[in-house]
């Protein structure tokens, strides 16, 4: 198959973790055999876990050795140690898919351009380029030492791939270069009604109480609270450490019951503001019409929640103006999700 | 990677071409070489053209010998004759994955089952079995003559591929059961909306036109002609053979203008009823809401098209009570389609 194929695998593969993995960006990768055989996709997961082309590795290595003991290793460091003293020579045929160029530095876990360098890999096939000046130079540091690289931005017949990959890389872009990323969610069945009380199925709410996990700041309106009386708190989300992030209620009148169960939610600060206040960090919206429109110009991307279902009774809908790009759409559970870029 | 992973890549394939393939199945076919490779990828996509098993080892051909000849072929007959005489032994370890039985009877092409015992395919691996009478049995010839089959039925790990292989061949069935397959298509925006003229993206009408070009029958309401004006025409689809279907018009009233461009499209029959007929073939449907409801009891499945856009002045969306499955869902262009089960 053409280097798109594989490509495309990885690029879906790390979407399934998009917005999960932040503050790291969302990151997909494979590791295909000296005849071309996939050993393994892999997606990083979340940040402090091991990167994408660890996980691959580990799956690889086991595909190719049938040696299981790798995998009750969950820590990137102990993998990489593993893979150092177990995995000599026997990559060294192989190619390496990944949609972001492996970290050259040693953050929270080691450099994945030295792991592969050490594993003598034989191909590196990359779609975008780090822009974290920290981690960057995998790419350069890799062909240096005579490793062959394929550099996705600049072979015109993947630009198509590189700009997916740009897409998938945004909310992390998002919060390099402007300190935060705003993403805001709303639920509505296949016709669009938005009323009538829970829409998502339990799989979804579990999906978006992980996103909320790991957010920073839950930021609400005053209408919300009047409205749904949420408690938006992370009780359904599967995250091992897991903690109820922030609050911000925007609101002009403060006219909402300061006795809303959301109140209640231990280790958690609360701001009621007037204005829109300066957005840091993943920043995780939640609301209707009247609070996308106000938060539309600071929203970086929009996440569409659809109930696969239709309503007779409540017709009430989206009422905004505004031109979508679809960039990604994953079933979750019976559900859908739409990752959209207003 | 395990079975599922190529069972999911050829049923995501096939369903690109979902409905375009009727009266004949969606069916989606790769090779593997006896490394495991992936060396074809490739989907039915039009009755009287080349199965997805010819297709898959058409490519599979070309991949493994680099001779380009065979592309110049199209007829289905051609690639078998070329095939059998030119790929002698080079497919004896591979495996070819395919979403529904090989054909075993001569139709309007020749047996898929007979050209792959002739090729000595290693193994065969099948999702589900096909319920035509006339060109069942594949499997169990390719059986007696010891090529190894793996029946995603008869296994239970690979019961979820099985019932997505049912899903997928939904359509074909309903042709072959009830001699209808009946299929109802709307567009909306993002939020829901539905009014304000055409909504779908070229690409889109492109890929809706083609649906319409082999549908037997466009089934649509006094309404539709009233408010849409529509010429139901298939100027937009590909397609090379491509045909005006037959309108027939749903309606008590009749109070709509019998001079609608709909009325001079040429080489077309137009009957106009107050009852629903007795549906025959594929019955391709388009309105809104009301004849939803009232075609709701027949439909066989919904097509959703999405197009990625909010409108904040039209807010008037489908009014229906429905609980439905996403069954498969597709970028086309910039716009969604969405397969849906009532």
């Amino acid at each position: 198959m053409v280097m798109e194929f594989y490509f495309d695998l990885i690029l879906k593969e790390a979407w399934k973790f998009q917005a999960l993995t932040l503050p790291n960006p969302a990151v997909g990768a494979l590791v295909l055999d000296k005849y071309g055989k996939i050993l393994s996709l892999q997606a990083h997961k979340q940040a402090g876990k091991p990167h994408a082309e660890v996980l691959a590795l580990q799956e690889a290595y086991c595909e190719l050795t049938s040696d299981k003991r790798i995998f009750e290793l969950e820590e990137s460091r102990e993998i990489h140690q593993f893979l150092k003293e177990n995995a000599k020579n026997i990559f060294e045929d192989c190619t390496l898919y990944v949609s972001l160029e492996p970290c050259l530095n040693e953050g929270k876990t080691p450099s994945c351009a030295k792991l592969l360098a050490e594993l003598k890999i034989k191909e590196v096939c990359i779609a975008t380029k780090d822009v974290n000046a920290l981690a960057s130079g995998g790419a350069e540091f890799l062909e240096s030492l005579g490793i062959s690289v394929i550099k996705a931005w600049e072979l015109e017949e993947l630009q198509t791939i590189h700009k997916k990959a740009e897409e998938l890389l945004f909310p992390f872009v998002c919060l390099q270069n402007k300190g935060s990323f705003v993403l805001f969610k709303y639920a509505s069945r296949l016709n669009g009604s938005i009323e009538g009380g829970q829409i998502s199925s339990p799989k979804m709410q579990e999906f978006m109480h992980n996103i909320r996990a790991i957010s920073q700041t839950l930021l609400i309106s005053g209408k919300t609270i009047r409205e749904d009386n949420p408690t938006l708190d992370t009780r359904f989300a599967t995250f091992k450490d897991k903690k109820n992030p922030n609050v911000v209620i925007l609101t002009k009148m403060q006219n909402f019951p300061k006795t809303a169960p959301l109140f209640d939610v231990p280790l958690r600060k609360i701001e009621i503001v007037s204005k829109i206040p300066k957005l840091k960090g993943f920043v995780f919206c939640e609301g209707g019409s009247e609070f996308l429109k106000t938060l539309k110009p600071y929203c970086d991307l929009l996440l569409l929640l659809i109930s696969p279902r239709f309503s007779a009774e409540f017709q009430k809908i989206m009422q905004i103006e505004a031109n979508c790009k679809i960039l990604h759409t994953q079933m979750v559970g019976e559900d859908l999700a739409l990752w959209l870029q207003l």
